[in-house]
């Protein structure tokens, strides 16, 4: 049968058995027991499921309910509203997994490119990519922004992204931004053989998003930069599904920190920034890495990575770990993470003593010197912007 | 100067003043000290200010941050984004509050009827209005919702909205359920005299649904009931502001538990189901009650139903306090949340002896004994179903 299996963690409930059930019944067909037999059978394929119930230490534990799809229609709205919709405000109850059917998967788009596709619109395919932001450019004129761009671009890094608090706004406007951003990574390449895509930051209101998308992909923008958590995973959806947009999607974790944080309420991230924005269709899904002052816990940072990848009916996501990253973290980052995944970084890049395009070139020759087992002290005798970012940030062994 | 400023209530941290100043810095301009003078003239307008630092007990306390409008565009997404976009993965941190300048407020809608627009619509002036909710519908045909609308009209309630998991599903269609639904209630009130509005559900996927809205609005419903926090604020804004649609909007507060629960993190509830609602337009807010067992702390639901109804540039939205709700509680309900208020019952209008007929009668009968100082248990001698109300859930006494 088609349905979704709803992983919940429940605290401060004495009997978790008659939670479950009282779940299972109260969220789709109210009641049972006491129906007429003819009724029973007439339900039977709208009601609830107990899977399974596992205590953990006192008063809390683990419940599972299927919820069969014929209650709901196939959009994320309509299963998280059935799943974790009134139950949300119910007391200590966290949303760890939706498991969905086969049936109910193929109604959902997964990535577009994903991490092949991407590959290939870069042209690299054996290392880890490798992705810089930009910094301080909210108040910044398109002419800073281009130079801020180049200065990133010649470091040699795979993408760029745009900070995600940059909006809509007369000093550098959104298709502006794409034409003359163009423009710049066209001289790089001339001059390096390097290519850079840069991902544009794709905001307004909601309505006006398919619209803004098909004018980026219009004026050939590289990738689209999108605040999922800001709007709904189902906009993330609607702009994947559009053929008109057909543009790679780099979901970005603001807000969604309002969601995963506490251990009791919410949704837990590899659910949330790991399988849903995989079956919504992002193409790089941005998390809190292990490693900086903003950081999730490793075991959750890995889950999110490994949802992201595992195989599965969809195309996988890149994931990118991000905040804390200097070049000195890229043989932990290639292990933890390994080669299909990006390496991200703000400060790491624009904070090198030789500015941004230094800062490129430490993440660069850090990620050579690893998939070529050369360890990265010695790697940076032969490069001075490594040896720089070395002498800056450290060097951290791998755990 | 326009502007939004955050409230956020921080744990876990020693020197408020630096954090408060490190977000002022950080989520606007970047950097500033270093910054050359000429430079620090031109970002001024952008840079955002530390308004005050409140130490509570160890660690915590509430920081206040003004953004300038210059840095976002005028939606709800970009300030989320600006004001709690990355900061919401930073650490044990709770936005509080939005307040927004005049100049902001003027670039959002408010609800388009408000409280006096929607009486007008019930033509009731001087009571708080009754709700009651439809019960164990899915699965179920459209003859059976039908029967039930008519029993619950019957009782004289003046509103009846959808179940919240009721999708798009071909027993019980939705453009049906407005024209039968409709049918129904004209006849009730040829019979009764008596005016009931239902409140449609409408869901599916984010780009369908103001097509489904205008066909709700040509088909005569009278209300839309949208799960606001499946989709995003900003779509509740976009439904609010089409002029083709111009129907009430009923928001429902399902998922919304993931996002306030926490006591360390996500959004205040009274942001977040009271100001930004009704900002965005809702007409009516549900939101948990005190009294049930899903409840919020009292303070905190008498907050959200402060946000809904204080004097302001906006209409005014109407608080439904929902959950627990039964005849013996509307004494508490009028205390706590006044004639402006919508009484709204599930349990407590179905499961009354005589069925939902006498849910409403108990309710509308123990509304007017309130209103002409009268009782309840005295109301009850002279009105069998509220007598029959107060023996199966009792009186509960005002506090
Ligand atoms: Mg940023
Ligand atoms: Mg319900």
């Amino acid at each position: 049968m088609s349905e979704v299996i709803a992983t919940y963690l429940v605290h401060d409930t004495k009997d978790l058995q008659k939670k479950a059930e009282s779940i299972a019944l109260g969220l789709t067909v109210g009641s049972w027991t006491d129906l007429p037999l003819l009724e029973q059978e007439q339900l039977k394929k709208h009601k609830g499921t107990v899977i399974s119930v596992e205590p953990l230490e006192e008063n809390s534990g683990f419940i599972k309910i299927a919820y069969p799809s014929a209650n709901f229609s196939a959009d994320l709205p309509a299963i998280l509203i059935t799943t974790f919709g009134k139950l949300s405000l119910d007391g200590k109850i966290k949303l760890i997994d939706l498991q969905f059917s086969d049936e109910l998967k193929k109604q959902f788009p997964g990535p577009r490119f994903g991490i092949e596709g991407i590959r290939e619109k870069v042209g690299v395919f054996h290392r880890p990519l490798v992705m810089s932001i930009f910094k301080g450019v909210i108040g910044r004129d398109l002419a800073y922004l281009c130079e801020q761009l180049k200065q990133q671009a010649l470091g040699g890094v795979d993408f760029i992204k745009d900070d995600e608090i940059l909006f809509e706004n007369d000093l550098a406007p959104f298709e502006q931004r794409i034409v003359e951003g163009k423009k710049v990574l066209n001289d790089v390449y001339e001059q390096t053989g390097e290519k850079t895509l840069y991902a544009v930051n794709v905001t307004g209101k909601t309505f006006e998003l398919k619209e803004k998308a098909k004018r980026a992909a219009e004026l050939g923008a590289d990738v689209l930069l999108f605040n999922v958590f800001a709007y709904g995973l189902d906009v993330l959806q609607a702009l994947r599904e559009d053929d008109e947009i057909a543009l790679p999607i780099m979901a970005h974790p603001a807000v969604s920190g309002a969601l995963i944080s506490s251990k009791f309420y919410g949704i837990a991230s590899p659910l949330l920034l790991g399988k849903l924005l995989r079956l919504a269709g992002a193409d790089f899904s941005l998390f809190p890495s292990p490693y900086g002052s903003v950081a999730l816990e490793r075991t959750e940072a890995l889950q999110i990575a490994a949802e992201l990848t595992k195989e599965e009916s969809f195309k996988k996501t890149f994931p990118v770990p991000s905040a804390g990253i200097h070049p000195g973290l890229v043989p932990q980052l290639i292990q933890d993470f390994g080669i299909d995944s990006i390496i991200n970084a703000g400060g790491g890049v624009h904070g090198h003593p030789d500015g941004a395009i230094g800062g490129g070139r430490a993440f660069r020759s850090a990620v050579d010197a690893v998939l070529a087992g050369v360890d990265l002290k010695q790697a940076a005798k032969e490069n001075e912007a490594l040896q720089k970012a070395l002498d800056l940030w450290g060097m951290v062994e791998v755990k």
